[in-house]
């Protein structure tokens, strides 16, 4: 690592990062300052259409699924260099309107989709199954030449050597990098805010969260900049902002997708392991993200990865009905009044639809992973933070505040710890199995979305990843409605079941929430990432 | 964990604990004193045939395969009564002669056999793939009612509550349980000798070690007490012994088989994970092992497996020829003269059997991989051993004082270890992928066997602990010639390596290993053991 100059602050660093990333937007991509949105305007994911400033066939294109982008190249009927374009500039509208990216490329990007057109026609094929694809990527994943801040002042200027993994996965497809979203500070916070780039903002809400740490994944797809990104997840980054934003997320058990060469925010932790997955508006596009990048063997190369082909979903659902466990709330915290409502519609449906609805009624199962990951962030005192932040002099952030205060763990304490961990997988899936479950259904978060700063518990995206579990975040076709939506009674309340429960719904603004969708997560078994995708499909058909 | 009598030292419970032993082993068992060799003779494996106290059919039935036992078992040619009691028989002297043994419960036994043979008598048909076949374990696996000590006085009279998930599994599949076979103290040397049951000899010659620390099922399965048998391996324990003992056995990559369970040296230590696997004289018999666990989909009930059935290996070979990679020595020590004569020779069968042969030749990866190995080891700082010896008293053995030394190393420390290892996976499998490797030959050990105290450098073995790769150590078919496999002369003695390879050709005694089997290790990727298995059969022929 390189010392800063003499002199220049992390405030310095920061604001040059942020001004060098305004100026990789070339001018015809800047919005003209007559159609920029007031910053009043909650909703922006309008702004596209409405503005009159895309053509038609950007909007076309950019309005496509990666399915149907990918059928288009293929055939020839659509340029890389045209596709690529159109995300950029819709990608710089996002950027501009959320403040959802870390990195801008747009050269880069346009000179690889050139390539690929000329392959195309050179040889009348694609290079791959993801032939002229743009696809976005979190901060997090390295690409030679370009920083990976993950929002940390002291890794400004520090370009990578060396591709992620799964970028060079992806770019041996055939897919176009052309942007990383932003993320929070070493991506240990659930919202997306940084001391570089500052916070990103919901599109549907700009008042909202779009949760974290994929957060700028999230609303660079929902905005329509991207139609499938790649994030990552060690306790609920994949899910969390793909819930807050109403979009679909995987997040795979770990071995499935390569995670080589990826930063990590407590990098070398590995009682929890972070993984990695896709972000997209459609399940189709997750699931041919999915495919392709399994398709590749990756454990071939990649030491982390499993050699686990992708299997026929067909072959790995039962025949008829599915056993669904639901998780009315984890023990921990009651969701607030939306998302609850929500997953009674859903299980009313997906009861009409003939599946077993079973209740997962828990004790302190979650309250026991939860506090597994909890200690885990912390092991090592802050450490993983604290060394970036000394370098430049760049002050704790309020929420990673916390992690400061805890003293290094030891190995001994460690591996008691890993103890406990097992037995609390072991004890989860003997229920399971007693339980003779398919799928378990329950919130993401507690929340559809939330006011900026207000976003708590991570408890129900964490718990699967100290348990492993293949799961999909949805969209549940519900949506707030502060009318219906009122906090809970008195009577209600004096259900609370936590400190954490009592902040949230005190906190509870059903106003602010209005309209947003709800998401809830799908959850199956350890590896098995074909099934917990065809059972979504099955719910979304059934709750449709 | 219950605090010993006041006043009752380590010496007298481990004075109890193996008169205990002893007393298990019923009269009739128990060697007529004037059959007993004399403790001068070396070799005992002469002793069943020639001692003329087991009848014809209890040597006939010893004698047989796990695989033609289970054929003659389910065709109901055999009970498993008599199947049971000639191996309970023959275990009984393998231990009088050889001290392997830990546990010793042969009536539950034969009553397993009893109910069996009656579930067979009433439907006609076997339980399971290993109906009514005696499987002996290594101490660390836990047996409900019976103690799990691996050598340490602490854990004398604290019999398990709950059988280890592979005991689960291989019952449920018709096996039966009869012995539990002795360790060094806490697994975590590489002979087999602790402050309990004192040292088990090699059976071909009992001035050798039989390695560690499944140590005393290597003795066991070469004297034929057992044909099959289960032990663990964190840096070398399955291969260890089985080379020095001239039998086989696989090391799995982690995930394979079920490791739910079993206790463990380091319990919790999870940098480099410790496996089980199989032992046995023959190479089918441990794929039918591997296949018949592998079979029962243990990804369903064990968290910790992976849910990769066993493929067919014929579809994992490759067509012709294989590419293997000769490792003639790893930078850090060279082997003795017989193991290098051995390698030697097999490359040469191999290379007119029309296989491709190239020269693996290492720089400083394997040191590399042993030093994480060495730090994962002590990482606690000794603790895990220290908290057991200090229950009782019992003192440290030398072998394992070095531990005591090390102070406990914390998280950060952990983690960035964590990073140089996956750092160390990523160069090796880059290297393997350059040159297309099928396999790597290797030596297992750098010695056929060694006298007792003399072993040292688990670097052949333990590297591929830290690689996760999969393993089978094989008899070459090769036999140390005091001879020919004489120390190296002068010149080649200025080639050393390094200090431990100085005391290893020091200490080499080409008399003392004179008529020994010598083995060696084959090596593929990680999780591929049945292409391990298959590649291992193609080396055994053509070297046959």
């Amino acid at each position: 690592m390189t010392k800063m100059d003499a002199g220049e602050s992390w405030l310095d660093l920061a604001a040059k990062k942020r001004a060098s990333l305004g100026n990789s937007i070339p001018l015809e991509w800047q919005i003209p300052a007559d159609l920029v949105p007031p910053e009043t305007q909650d909703d922006v994911t309008t702004f596209p259409a409405a503005s009159g400033w895309f053509t038609d066939n950007e909007l076309a294109i950019t309005g496509l699924s990666a399915v149907e982008l990918l059928a288009k190249l293929a055939s020839g009927s659509l340029t890389s260099v045209a596709v690529t374009s159109a995300f950029c500039k819709r990608a710089a509208a996002a950027h501009q309107l959320t403040n959802c990216l870390s990195e801008i490329f747009f050269d880069k990007a346009l000179e690889t989709a050139r390539r690929l057109d000329e392959h195309f026609a050179q040889t009348g094929k694609p290079l791959g199954p993801l032939h002229g694809l743009p696809i976005s990527l979190k901060d997090c994943f390295n690409l030679v030449g370009i920083d990976s801040t993950v929002g940390l002042t002291a890794s400004i200027g520090k370009p990578a050597t060396e591709d992620a993994a799964i970028a060079k996965l992806l770019r041996s497809l055939g897919a176009v990098f052309y942007v990383k979203t932003n993320v929070p500070t070493s991506m240990m916070i659930a919202e997306t805010v940084n001391n570089i780039f500052g916070r990103t903002l919901n599109p549907k809400n700009r008042r909202l969260t779009c949760g974290g740490s994929s957060g700028g994944e999230a609303a660079l797809i929902l905005f329509g900049g991207s139609m499938l990104g790649v994030g990552t997840d060690l306790g609920g980054s994949l899910r969390i902002p793909a819930a807050c934003t109403g979009i679909f997320a995987l997040r795979p058990s770990y071995g499935r997708f390569p995670a080589g060469g990826f930063r990590g925010g407590l990098q070398g932790q590995e009682t929890v392991e972070p993984v990695i997955g896709p972000l997209a508006r459609s399940l189709n596009d997750i699931e041919a993200f999915s495919k392709a990048v399994v398709s590749t063997q990756p454990w071939r190369s990649d030491p982390k990865s499993l050699p686990i082909p992708w299997r026929e979903p067909a072959d790995l659902l039962p025949p008829a009905a599915l056993k669904i466990g639901v998780l009315w709330h984890d023990g921990v915290v009651l969701p607030t009044p939306p998302v609850t409502r929500a997953l009674r519609i859903v299980v009313e449906k997906l009861q009409a639809a003939g599946h077993t609805i079973i209740n997962w009624v828990v004790g302190n199962e979650h309250a026991c992973g939860l506090s597994i990951l909890g200690r885990t962030f912390v092991a090592d005192g802050g450490d993983s933070v604290r060394v970036e932040l000394e370098q430049t002099g760049e002050p704790w952030r309020p929420e990673l505040e916390y992690c400061a205060d805890f003293e290094e763990m030891g190995c001994a304490e460690l591996w008691q710890m890993h103890l406990e961990r097992n037995a609390f997988r072991q004890r989860y899936l003997d229920k399971w199995n007693e339980h003779g479950l398919d799928a378990l259904l329950c919130p993401t978060t507690p929340f559809s979305s939330v006011e900026h700063g207000k976003f708590r518990h991570i408890g129900y995206t964490g718990v699967f990843n100290v348990l492993d579990y293949s799961c999909v975040s949805f969209p549940s076709g519900v949506f707030v409605d502060s009318a219906l939506d009122v906090p809970l009674a008195e009577g209600g309340e004096s259900t609370l079941l936590s400190e954490s429960c009592v902040a949230i719904h005190e906190g509870y603004n059903p106003d602010a929430a209005h309209g947003m969708p709800i998401s809830l997560q799908l959850v199956a078994r350890k590896l098995e990432e074909e099934r917990v995708i065809a059972m979504c499909k099955v719910v979304m058909d059934d709750i449709a």
